[in-house]
């Protein structure tokens, strides 16, 4: 079907987790598929082509009805995740969605720049650290950056590990200072991994540590610029799909 | 000392753990003395007189020169909590910070509304719920929203124990719709309590049952320009001062 969208899960309403809207009401569509393989990665169910079987192509108009009946039609928060969403076809879902007064959030790492990131309220550029096992197409990013410019709120979430990934989130935060920074903190326990299904409990003692050690690192270094946050929904849900 | 303003605590950088501001590294000066006695009270030793002897009367610039050293003179978010700051004269201080390059954010019931509250980045109003055993005055919660017109980003917070806490938050949005309102978990185990010390260990899964709870709520009732949120520095640190 042309114009159609490759789905692994829309859920909610539920809060953002992550990034400057953190704690807000929204619901998730998350779209199947990814030009990144990060070693970390805690969605594979949305980005490894073994789960393939589980992604349904979906047009626009299904989309919007899948969302409006979890909202009871009352507009809130549109999360676009995956995978990479920049991969699929989006533009005219926003657009439907912007008429009923849905407000849309996109995350990207920012490898595949798209015209239609101007049409969104949020662009979440999430760029990958070296632990990822990535490697960053500045080139890429510098257009995403673009082509965002004048429309959509954007900020940049870095997940920082350790050292290497907080001098790496250093040097994001150094070629666009314009933009907002977030550090968030390592989650090591994803729900499916490579050699099989994970833990859906989380180490909150060692995600609460990982935090206390940024925030730590931030302060010595007098980053007083970035937020580091946590992953609301791991602290509060482990690493369970569907809230 | 005309001027003086009476301190509890000056302590950071560390990450404000709650609001509009969540992980943004700041520092705090907590002043003390309060006119409210809240049930659920987390920072009793700022409000109680009977800890008034662990209380500095400072000058502005001596206050000053604590923040820049705890900061290494980088400018930073400035934090002023209570207690009440409200009952304190901290108009001078605000400009002195200002100057060097500080921004300040303010919380406070708003029982007492300041027209040096327009000289703040930030207002934070936390009228307190049922749950508080407090009344709030609304003509006073009036003013400090005029008093912050054309001036700071002001938002509400509004701590949510329980189903009436729930409907005075509802109440309270529904009076300043133009106002951001933040939901926050309550934290039933402060430091110090009426009968003497407290725990300093916070009950994590107690903390975040509330969460899902009041997720819950949210989610059941529509309520999607509410942003729901724990207390980061309660889940990191505990019930631990200084941090």
């Amino acid at each position: 079907m042309k114009g159609s969208i490759r789905i692994s899960e829309i859920f909610g309403p539920t809060v953002q987790g992550e990034g400057p809207l953190i704690g807000r009401p929204t619901v998730f569509v998350r779209t199947g598929g990814c030009d990144y393989r990060c070693h970390w990665c805690d969605t594979l169910y949305a980005v490894l082509p073994e789960f393939r079987e589980d992604w349904t192509l979906m047009a626009p108009t299904e989309i919007m009805a899948q969302v409006e009946r979890l909202s009871g039609s009352t507009p809130v928060l549109v999360s676009l995740s995956g995978g990479n969403p920049a991969l699929q076809p989006l533009a005219p879902l926003i657009a439907l969605g912007r008429q009923k007064g849905y407000t849309f959030a996109l995350e990207t790492q920012g490898s595949v720049p798209q015209p239609w990131f101007a049409a969104l309220d949020w662009l979440m550029l999430s760029p990958k650290p070296p632990s990822s096992g990535m490697d960053t197409d500045w080139q890429a990013l510098d257009e995403c950056v673009r082509a965002a410019a004048g429309g959509p709120h954007c900020a940049v979430k870095v997940v920082v590990f350790d050292e290497d990934d907080y001098a790496y989130a250093r040097r994001v935060a150094s070629r666009y200072p314009a933009l907002p920074v977030y550090l968030q903190v390592g989650n090591p326990a994803p729900l499916v991994t490579h050699s099989g299904p994970g833990s859906e409990e989380a180490d909150l003692d060692d995600v609460m540590e990982r935090f206390r050690w940024l925030v730590d690192t931030v302060a010595a270094d007098r980053w007083f610029t970035a937020t580091v946050l946590p992953q609301l929904h791991v602290l509060a849900w482990g690493n369970k799909r569907g809230v």
